[in-house]
Formats: structure tokens, sequence, C-alpha cells
């Protein structure tokens, strides 16, 4: 049996779980006040070029988006986000929860373009009913999106124009954005994504890490008592050293765009044996994450040699299924599942 | 000047003022456990063929149903509505601040299928990731629509079904149930609604009322501690018996009905009218809103003599504007519109 | 039978229900913005001697709390209130429902000092652990208490001072406020009270309206999108003007002064009466309400006469009742009851 | 420098980061569907006597708390805990984030009293205001307490009495919960927990690992979607077994109990240091945190050479400090303590 199912299947890189190990005894102050925290958060700033960045290290993804977006919003103002965004589908309804809407747009590949941000905006503030309407307070893409796509440097550009232009805040959801930076045809860097973004986070869990995602609030911003959200928001680590050693690993000597260069790596690599061997892409992704169209009775077949992820279905012959490598992912086992296939 | 700007121009039905005037100074319980409420449960228990019926009376239409939609579903769960459901566009986020989704979904002509509420929660149900998503827990609906149209009988009966076979409640906002129930192609009685729908209210505040909805529980549904509920909602008056009178003199001789019919009397000369003189219609309503296609100079012409209500741009040459007429339109108002056009 | 058990016993003062009449078939504006809700603000603003103040009307005192602590706290705050203070108990929990933390802290006949307000935030800014704690952002009193006593203008300048010195906001809920005013001992002012306070709001419906407050945002404080919040919080009413009417007509000529006046003779008169029949009262209050101590035995034989409050339990034998007068109490009903007595 | 100010400076047992290691390559299912978390679930399911407990593991006790008081109320009701309660000092609000006000009452010692809740409730019920007050839906309680004190098992017998009687849930934060069983004057075990609450956590951060609590519901209860209300709280790790792998390896061989009552043997005899050396005691605690009352100058002196945790001002000459041992704490360092004492 092979597994391509998901990019967290694994636990942490050989190299984390060293560092853990070493420092296992040593004590330090909680609540990410530590040493390790410190030098990771340097290295960040280091990564993104922006010394002025404040830094946070949470544990996932959908306790970081909830929690960076009240901070960043009043409470009457809601969030901009395509249908497909993890946040308007997959996170159970932690953005509501707080109490902020999620302002649904239709997106193309699960981008959002600037254009479209452009006639939300606009729209809003035209309409002669706004203020019976929820505010749209922030911009949220991911990248990688939620089909693997991503924005290009230019796109990047023009929707953090139009929300600067417009006073709303862009917020980047990076829980895969090592494996965006290192796609082969990404011309988006970490600092170019600090530059564009008011607030972005890097994420651990499913790049190498046990589990963690740096959150990086740029210059552009300052959250009242962010500390003190993250605590409501249950997402204060009393061993916050637990994250500041990870990312401290992961930003030393390159690890984290090296592991994530693997996974693309293997991406491509099973994407020229699908390729090869006449499957259909439902979208052209050159990240991580693979989506086929597969015919029912072949995905059944299919499932017995290897484990992927049901997407979504197609019509009632066809399914998307999703195959994700990651910084874990074995080349043998790419050749093999190619074999199978 | 003439103003078709909105159903809520003037102050109340005189009958209702009269009753007030003459209660005024009696000394009634607070809170709505008044004589006057009591009365008025009765007669709207009574109009809706349904004697278990559990009747609450509040203020208006957005704190209805926020307060309603709230005690209804668990916190996890959401609740579907089309685009342009009034939950969704106008009411500034007011069910996502109780912390409640709403689960967009596709309309026409502003009314949900039952074909479409089928196909969201049976995916919901087969999706393999359904435990990270919002749960729907019930159906919005309203009656008219945001664009003056009707559900006919047998849609609402298989809106109905499709809820009840997968247990989730329907629920119906009545803001302008009047003008729906008395539109000269409605096959829809007050019976119907309280038999299809585990909670609707009837709406007082567009259709003669100084403010107040009725809030009809069918016996389907019993709410734990709707009267708490309401009040941690803000919604709760001392004098309750505001509400009370109101309703009960809506209730009393078919005033209800009948002050509903006059406004569709006079939306329906005044459609008449506007397809005499060639206007184009943005969609046909039978209901006490008029929507009309105008290019903008000509609205901006018009709206020198007649005030009308913006609905939103069609292109950068025409724009959609609604007349609405109510229980307070006079016909020679409307003549006198109709000679300006 | 007698009743003195709440001061919103009855409808509204004569001439509010005359000025209803009057304009009722008047078009206007909805959401506030019509010529009556400008023309009450005007007064408003004249009364306070506060010519910068923002006026808006709300429906009743728990909606109006609500909104206006949830439109002054950022997400994290909390607001400081006495244990009986009435968002502490009688609100169902409102305050929470929008995530602010009520701190609780110890008063003294329903009062507040500014010396517990300033221990209580010299500790929070001198704990070491208060980033993991509820920050207050405001304080929270009324005129009068819960128990019916009164801040003197001294008492309010202190607590305003170490409000404004440790930068959170002063918030007064005047839902009795005309009461509070005339009190023969009060030597607060409404032009004082927009001076020591950031906001509060001048209680209509148990001063004479069927319903209805009127928020006075003081200068020293600007609130985002308040309209907005206001709609949120299901408080906007279509028929705004039906609040704008009352208030224009209670701050015109002094009536809301006058009315008051004569609740607060007549409160005086039943003290007195209490006094001479050797009952035991529970506090020494000077405004519309009195707390009485009765045996529970005399509490049943008196209960079949006049109906009054149960207030609290004093102790297995006893019980504390409260009897309100309004500016609708009637001198004969006083004298009646206290022949009772 | 010693190092006594929490029981969260080291990382985790060292068998823990052994099973890490050896697990770390293995792939697995996620979100707490592996084979750890249910080898885990089984083993504390033993422990516990209760075999048909469900158990879900969470990051930390703030989020727990959070995500199991708002899974067990009704949106309109709160939870009764003592002032000094964790979640109603030192979680930042995260209850009242979901809408749950922290219904505060007096208790003795860090303790709540059978009697206050008995008291509580009956005033609640008798209270002829009480559909206007938030309903009491639980009680929170934690062993130990935030005093390191604890209740006997009668107490808990009593307290679960009470709450069965009135219908209301009881829950026990054992965020320290090894550090009470194994306090040389418990009488309480892990099964007469089980019996006694409806639902409690069983805390790993604080005993030894890394981070993670366990959530156990007894068979009293059911929880709808409780998956569900994890992810929607954001407390949902991608990499379960994560936690999964570490109370798999707590409940091994009693290594929870064993490290537990090393940190009381350390507390112990750190406890007689304090009183052969005359130190004042502010409470008598038989668990891992003890309480001692310090003159200011000789506090700054000693903390030049101990680190310990400020705990609060008892007056103006003094102040109360906490040294707490854990799993971790080395003979060595509590003798080189005393010597420093």
């Amino acid at each position: 049996m092979q597994y391509f199912n998901s990019d967290y299947l694994e636990g942490a890189h050989p190299k984390i779980l060293q560092r853990l190990l070493e420092s296992n005894m040593e004590k330090t102050e909680g609540y990410g006040m530590d040493k390790y925290c410190e030098s990771a958060r340097e290295k960040i700033r280091g990564a993104c070029k922006c010394p002025e960045a404040e830094i946070y290290f949470l544990s996932g993804g959908t306790q970081t988006n909830a929690t960076v977006i009240d901070s960043l919003l009043y409470s009457f103002e809601g969030v901009i986000a395509v249908k497909s965004g993890h946040i308007n589908t997959h996170e159970a309804g932690a953005i509501e929860t707080s109490g902020h809407k999620v302002l649904e747009v239709e997106g193309q590949n699960g981008k959002l373009s600037a254009d479209t941000v452009e006639v939300y905006l606009k729209n809003f503030e035209e309409d002669g009913n706004h203020e019976h309407m929820v505010a749209p307070g922030m911009v949220y893409i991911s990248q990688p999106t939620e089909y693997g796509t991503l924005y290009t440097k230019e796109e990047l550009k023009e929707i953090s124009a139009v929300c600067r232009n417009h006073k709303v805040f862009l917020y980047l959801d990076g829980a895969r954005l090592g494996y965006g930076l290192m796609a082969r045809d990404s011309d988006v860097t970490l600092e170019e994504i600090a530059t564009y973004c008011d607030v972005f986070y890097i994420g651990g869990t499913k790049v190498g890490a046990l589990l963690g995602e740096a959150v990086v609030i740029t210059p552009t911003v300052r959250i009242k008592n962010f500390f003190t959200i993250i605590k409501q928001h249950g997402a204060l680590l009393a061993k916050g050293r637990l994250l500041g050693i990870q990312f401290d690993t992961l930003f030393t000597d390159n690890l984290y765009f090296e592991i994530s260069k693997h996974a693309i790596d293997m991406a491509m690599k099973l994407k020229e044996g699908f390729e090869q061997k006449g499957y259909q892409f439902y979208i052209d992704s050159s990240t991580n994450q693979q989506f086929i169209v597969l015919q029912n009775e072949k995905m059944e077949a299919l499932s017995k040699k290897v484990a992927f992820s049901f997407w979504e279905k197609l019509d009632d012959e066809y399914t998307i299924v999703r195959f994700a490598t990651s910084w874990a992912t074995k080349e043998e086992d790419v050749e093999a599942l190619i074999q199978l296939l």
C-alpha cells in the first residue's frame, strides 16, 4: 500500500526531533518567551527581509486563521474570500464563531483576482445600503490555494494595491507556503509576500514540523494585544518552545526551502507519471498537491493499492481525487505508485 | 413629490393608534405577559389554524431573524439561504454575530428551490470532510422574497419535505407576509405556512404596525428557554403590550389581510402604469415591491419628482430601482405617479 | 388592588400619543434619518449642553447596554461593574453574548467607588499575568443604581478621573435617569453627566415613553460605524421616528424633568407613609424605587391588596420587596396604598 | 540559579521523546484517527475504569476548557466557578468569547462547596426574575485548585449529587490532575472522578507531555458533534498522533502516576525545607505548588538566586509567591534551594 493521501502523514523532520531531544531537559520560560522562539523569530525576519516584523507561533491553520482574522477586524467587519477558500469551507465556521462573516466571492482555479476584489469593494462603497451590510475589512488568500495553484508576483502586487487603496488588510494563509515558494514556476519570494501582505503565516504542520505555524505581522499593521488574543482563542502553548525549536530548525541552513523543494520534485515526478499514463488532471498544479479525475470504478480499484484523498464528485461517473507529496515522500514510493497506475 | 421608496414611510394604521390611545393608562404586566399579547396570540393561532403554536412578539426583522436562528441552531450549525437573502446581505452580519454561518446557495429570482436544498444537504452528508464543515441546521426563506417573488404552495411543500427528510428546520421570514398572502397569484395560506414551516414570523413593521413581528413556533419544534434568548438578544420590550395591542388589532376583523390587499391593489395599478408607459421590469413581481430598470439619466430626472429606492446597478448605463406600495398608499398618489412617468 | 410593581405599567405620556397621532400619516425617511429624530437630537444636545454629542435612539435598556458596550470595547476587553449591576445580573448574558466579560467588583448600596476602580485597574496593570487576563476597557455604572441610590457629583467626578487616568471608558446606564436627576438630594445635572461620562443613555421606556433610550456619545469618544453596529445587534428600527417623536416630545418644555419630578414626589409621599407606619427600609432610596423589608406572612397578606415586586430574600423569615412610582402614578393611589399599609 | 517558577519548564518525559522518535516516519491518519490515539484512549478508559468513556485529545488547558464548556452549554447558559477559578481569571475571557458567562461564586482556599452550589441553584430557580438571568448549566471545578488544594472524595460526591439533582453538568479541570491524584492526603481515584464528574480532562502539558490534555466524556453525557466543535475552536491538530503517542506513553506502566508521585515527593521535601527555615505559608498545599508569603525585600533578594512566580500582593509589605515542582524536578535542586533559603 502506498500513501499519498495528505502531507501530514509522518511526524517531523529528523533534525527537528534531534533538536527537541538535545534541548529537552533545559528549563525555559513559557508562552513563547524562550530563547528558541526568539532565535526562530530572528531567522524568519531575516528570511523575509523584514527586520521590523512581529512573529508569533501558533499550532494549526484553522486556529491561526481564526485568531489573526479576529485580531485584525472590527466586530462589524467581515473577510473577503473565494468560495473554495479554506476559511469558507473546511474550518467548521471558526471565523463566524468570532462573529465575522466570510464574504464569499467567485474565484478561478481557487484564486481570487484583483478585479474581483476591486469590484466588490467599489460596489460596497457605492451601495446606498452599505451601512446595513457587513463591512469588508480584509482580503484572505492562500498560497498555494486549495487547488494547489499559485498567485504570481504580479497578481499579488495587484491585489495588494487594491487592498491598500481601499484600506482593507491583505492576509495570506501559508499552510503550504514552502511548497508554493519552491514550485518551479513560482516567481514569488518570502520577501515579496512580506511586502505585499499585511499579515501572513508560514506553515509548519504540513512542511516538516510536528505542528506549528509562524504568523508574520509586517510593519504595515500593529495589532493591539495580540498575545492576549492568542490566549483568548485558546491558542497559547505553555511550552511555547516546542514551536520555537521547530521553526528555528526549519529556518537554519535553508532546511524549510530544501525539504519543500524535495516535495515539489516528488510531485513533479508523480505528475509526469500521471501524464505518461494518460490520466486526466482536474487542474494544472505545480505544487505538492495533484488533482486527478478518476472514473468511479477505476477509483475504487486504485484505492486498494494506494491511499489518496476524495476531493469532490465531478459528476455521477467521475470523481476528483488528490495525491499529495511532502518533505517526507520517498522517491521509491513515487516510483512504486507510478508502476501501480 | 411622491414617495414610493419604502413600505415603512408612515406610522401605524389608525385603528392601532386608536387602541393604543384607549388602553394607554391601563396598568398591565410587562414583558409580553399582558392580556393584549395573550389575545393577539389567540387570534394568530386561529388565523394559522394552529392552536398549539407558541407566539412571541419582537420588534424588527433583523432582530427576529437573529434571535430565532440562534435559538434553533446548535453552536456549530449554520443556515442555508440564497445569496440575495436578507440575512446574507442586509443584516450587518447579525447572524454571524451569534456565531452561525450563513451557508450561501444560488437562488432564482430570489427563490430557493427544493432541488438546491436537496443537493446541498446530500453533498454535505456524503462529503468525506463534513465533520470539518459547518453543519446545515436549517433553511431560511422569505415570503415574499427580496425581489418580491413568491413561493407556490407546491414549492413550499417540496422544500419542507426535503428539510424534514434531512432533519433540518425550515424557517420563513415574513417581513412582508401580508403582501405575499394577498398577492393575486398566491396560492399559499397562513395555515399552509404553519404546516410546512417549523418557525416563521408575521411581519408587522411593514404591514400596518409602528413596529413588531409575530414569531410563530409550530408544534414541530419546541425551543428551550426562548424567552431568555429573546432577552439575551436585547429583544425583550418592557412594555410588551405595545406589540400585543398592535397585533391584536391587526388580527381583528381581518385588518391585516385587508390592508395588505390594498397595498397589492395599489402595486398592481402601479405595475400596469409602468407597463403602459413601456418601462422595463427587472423581474416580474406580483407583490408590493416593483423593480424597474432605468437608464441612469432618466433615473436622475425621475428622482426629482418621486422618491424610490436604489436597488443595484445593472451595468454602467442602467440601474435597478424599487417602487414600494403599502397599506398606507393612496390611490391618488399612484395615479399622480403614473402621470409623472 | 393597587399597582406599584414597576415603573412601566402604563403606556406613554399622553402628549407623546398626541404627537404620534398628529404625525401618523406623514411620510418620513426610515432608520432614524427623519426630522423628528433630528429635532430630538438637537434638544437633547441642548439639555446636555453638549453641542458636539452624537445621539442615537434604541429600544430598550439591555439592547442599549449590549450595543454600546460592544461598540466601545476591543474583542479582548471586558467591562467593570458592581456585582448587582444590571448587566451582571438581569440581562441574560447579553454582554457575554458579544464576547465581553463583565468584570465583577464589590459595590456598596449598588454603587461603585472610585477607589474600587482604582484598585482594580492598578492591580490589573501591575499583575505579572495581566496579558493572560481580560483587559478592563470600560467602567459601567447606573444612575440611579439597581437599589435606587445615587452617585453624587463628587463621586462621579472621581470615578471619571480614575477612568481617564487609566484610559478606560466610563459608561452610564440611565434607564431611570430622569428619576435620578429629579431626586431631591441629587446634585448632578445632565450637563455634568455629559462631562464626566464618555457615553450614557437617557432612559425613555421607564420615564414616559412607550419604548426608547437615547444614547449620548460625548466628544471624548468617536465610535466607528455605530449605525452598522446598531443594525448588527438587531437594534435598528425601520420606523425610527417612533423613537424620535417620543424623545422630541419628552425634551420639549421640560416634560422629561417634570414627569420625573412627579414620580419623585409620589415616591417621597409613599416613603413617608412607610416611615410613619413603621415599615423597615432595606436601603435609603431618594428615587422612585423604595425597598422594604417584609415579614413573609405580612408580605403575603399585603400582596392580596397591592402589587409590588419580589426583590430578594433577606433570610428565611424576611423578604425584600420593591414599590415603584412613575410619571403615571396618581396621588390618590399613593394615598390609598398608605391607607392599606 | 534554581528554577521553581512553574511546572512546564522542561520538554517532555524522555520516554515520550523516545516514542516520538521511534514512530516518526510511520504514516498515519490525521486528526486523532490513528492507532496511537486509539491505544491511548483504551488505556485511559482502563485507568478510569470507564469502558464507555469517549476520549479526545486537545492541546492546552484554556483551549480545552473553552471547547468543552461551549459544547456542553446551550447558548443562553453559563458556568458556575469560584472567583479564583482559572476560567474566571487567567483565560483572557475565552469562555465569554463563546458567549457564555462565568457565574462567579465565593470559594474557600480555591475550592467550591456543595453548599455554595446548592444555594446558587436554589436561589436561581426560586428567583422571580430567573428568566431574565443567565441559566447555570454546569459547575466548573479543578483538581487540584489554583491554590494547590484538593477536593476530598466526600466533597466531590456531594457536589456531584447537587449537580445531578439540579440537572447541571459537573466538569473538572485536571490540568495538574496527576499531582492531585498522587498527593499523600488525596483519597480520590481516577475512577471516582469518572463517576462523579460528567466530563473532565487529564492534564498532560504540566505532567510530562510536550503539550496535550485528554478529555474524558463519561457515559452520563453525549455531546453532539464534538469533533466538529473541536475543529470550530481551532483545537484540532492535523497530526493528532502527537497527542496520542504522548498519552499512550504516559498511561503505559503507570508512568503518569509515577512521575506525578515524584513531583509530590519533591514538593513535600521542599515544603519541609520551608517549614524548617520558618517560612510562612499562604495556604497549606499538599500538591506540587507551594505558596509562600515573603517580605518584599526578602523576595527581591531571593529572586536573584531562585526563580519563582509572583502570585499576588498580600499587602504593601508582603507578597505571595509560588514555588512549583514537576515530574522533572531533581532532588539535588530541591536540596540546593533549601540551602539557599
